[in-house]
């Protein structure tokens, strides 16, 4: 009755993952290397970051030796010796004995070696400004390598583009930059009861609410969702639109198939496509356990289960770290967890991982995780779930009041 | 020496995003409907979802009561009346003392209120199954209106639609849904020290990394940025492109100027506008003091601090949740916080919000958070960072060890 031949715990699935190959690479503007992009060369540092001795306050440039005991009560009197522009070079060196107005993010004049902030000082007359405060050297400046120095790698091949290192590359001069392309990850609908969403219901026949849902979640790592329609349970119509798909994306998603019959059917499929093998044939989660994935070649081929819930769980669980290895991340991106305290008791299985979905709710005692209830075929208890509950498989249960680690959504 | 006449508090300033309005409306295919998109209407259950009564199990379907008292022992013996084909209706009604092979996803026939799990039987003949465990009415089926029921309003204007509200709204007929635009957002950058990303570094002068970083973070938002190039610190030119970009875009950006006399100039710019007035000038948090936001008709518009580090603060803590109010939706995105062990003694000044970058890293009582030192105009302070640690007005500081919740980038 075991219609499962190849489970695999979901760790054993995951190191999977780093067998397959990262996309390839283009040049884009840097405009388009964010959201979710990811780094497919080394970025060095062509030279020093600012480059200059650069103010971070409105004040006074200084010889930071000329403020040494200046206080309220003894201000130190120093010769004011000219304003720096924005963006200027200053043509004077400052001497000892003198200051000169620079405002953030000016340059600061050779001699300078600190900022006194205007807030500390009082203009005497056009030529002359008492310091209240003393300055240590570099004090309020940013020096010319202070950000980053230049001939040094300040990022490496398989970063994530965050705004951050988008900054970064433009603050470098990379205006175009080597990035993997974004995977293209194709979605097949299979299933004799599936019927296009323009159609109106029919008994005995269900909406495709499942290749919706997966190219919105393929859509948030940043890959483009490609969509191949519906195939009914034809085994020849099925392999004629997966070599159709796996010609065209980089990762092969079958939707639906949920029933034993069908299950088998599109293992049947799968196995005979050219280099092609099956990996892992059900897997010890819930829900989920109905999951299939194959190699084709150099691309990962997933049968997902039909249920909406399982395969939105196996999607997020398992799929993405694939994703994240096509996308070229040098690790995956680990789900965002945040803790929570359960409002109920919970019973699981030994030997198989529960993912529980939970909707978050402020208490009493801080964020309270509620099991959301109901069958996985139930797209409901997804709208209601903010997250998912990991119950691991050598935990029978959890027990109400505990706090537990949330997989956020 | 005090340049700010209007310093609120971050919870002031915050109070103000309720008076912007939201973006327009447009209908859009479903598919375009996801990532940070809100919805515009309200979304009605037009019938019972699924709309039949469906197995969630491979097995047969049956009346309950026909297996009341089946055990390993004492089997139930049904005689087959059929089989249900997926997507089919079943054209017989189930008889007492009968059952009917049923595949995951099936309509179950007139009569059947059950389904019992293939694991529990033993197929005896073509004619006849042994039932070796009974199962409760509705057990393993999903009843007709159990996902959702007929006529209710099931997802609000102003809700963001994730993958399970489009899978919902998918499973629904809404092939076309009514979502408020995506904002458009000016980013312009002043200052005589910036340079564009394709020109050579030259001393006074920097590339323009803070509208590269604040675009980014805009495009994290969904919404679309907009660059308007840099502007040199001239009233004229900065009024002109204020004025096209506020034509043109539903938030305007001006970056840089960290400046007092630049400050002072946008102040003055932004002034002299056509129905605009100063709502914020300076905000008691830290970074991002320098901080100015008008109301320029129904448009807000944000002068950023000029340190990169600030701006990307602001942007995050300040200017997003206006954004939300923009996008339509009917409450804020809350940031994401997880918490994590500080790991040295921090100072905070009493009266001010601070935020401190932090890298997580895996220590031996969980996570730890590292201050991240370094200057606001360090972007490498972002690219080693995490997230922010945010330490309230009333506070005076935090102890190494202590648990505090990180707001994640």
């Amino acid at each position: 009755m075991n219609h499962f031949f190849n489970v695999k715990t979901l760790d054993e699935v995951l190191a999977l993952a780093r067998t397959f190959s990262p996309v390839t690479a283009e040049t884009v503007n840097i405009g388009e290397a964010s959201c979710s992009r990811v780094l497919a060369q080394d970025i060095l540092a062509r030279e020093d970051m600012p480059g200059f001795r650069r103010s971070c306050m409105d004040g006074y440039a200084v010889r930071a030796a000329s403020t040494f005991g200046a206080s309220e009560s003894t201000p130190a009197w120093l010769e004011i010796a000219g304003s720096i522009a924005m963006g200027d070079i200053p043509e004077f060196e400052l001497p000892p004995g003198s200051a000169a107005r620079i405002s953030t993010g000016g340059m600061l004049p050779k001699g300078a070696d600190a900022v006194v902030m205007v807030e500390h000082t009082e203009a005497v007359d056009a030529q002359s400004v008492e310091i209240y405060k003393s300055v240590a050297p570099l004090q309020h400046v940013i020096d010319a390598s202070e950000d980053f120095a230049g001939g040094k790698v300040v990022l490496e091949k398989g970063t994530l583009i965050r705004p951050q290192e988008q900054g970064l590359l433009a603050g470098l001069g990379y205006s175009r930059v080597k990035v993997f392309s974004t995977p293209k990850v194709g979605i097949i609908s299979t299933g004799d009861e599936i019927i296009p969403i323009t159609d109106s219901p029919v008994p005995g026949k269900i909406r495709d609410i499942n290749s919706y849902s997966l190219a919105a979640l393929i859509q948030e790592t940043g890959s483009r969702p490609v969509r191949y329609g519906i195939v009914k349970d034809d085994p020849h119509a099925l392999e004629a639109t997966c070599k159709k798909a796996l010609a065209e994306t980089d990762m092969v998603l079958l939707s639906g198939g949920s029933s034993v019959g069908t299950r088998d059917y599109t293992v049947d499929v799968l196995s005979r496509l050219p280099d092609t093998k099956i990996l892992v044939h059900g897997m010890s989660v819930s829900p989920g356990k109905p999951t299939i994935l194959a190699r084709s070649g150099d691309t990962p081929v997933w049968g997902l289960p039909g249920q909406v819930v399982s395969a939105m769980v196996v999607l997020k669980i398992a799929v993405i770290p694939f994703l994240n290895q096509i996308q070229g991340l040098s690790a995956p991106i680990e789900p965002i967890r945040v803790p929570a305290r359960l409002t109920r008791n919970l019973a699981s299985a030994q030997g198989r991982r529960d993912f529980v979905r939970v909707a978050l709710h402020p208490g009493e005692q801080g964020v309270e995780a509620r099991p959301v209830l109901g069958k996985s075929g139930l797209i409901r208890t997804m709208v209601h779930a903010d997250g998912l509950l990991e119950i691991g498989e050598h935990v029978e249960g959890l027990e109400k009041g505990c706090i537990e680690d949330i997989i956020l959504f």
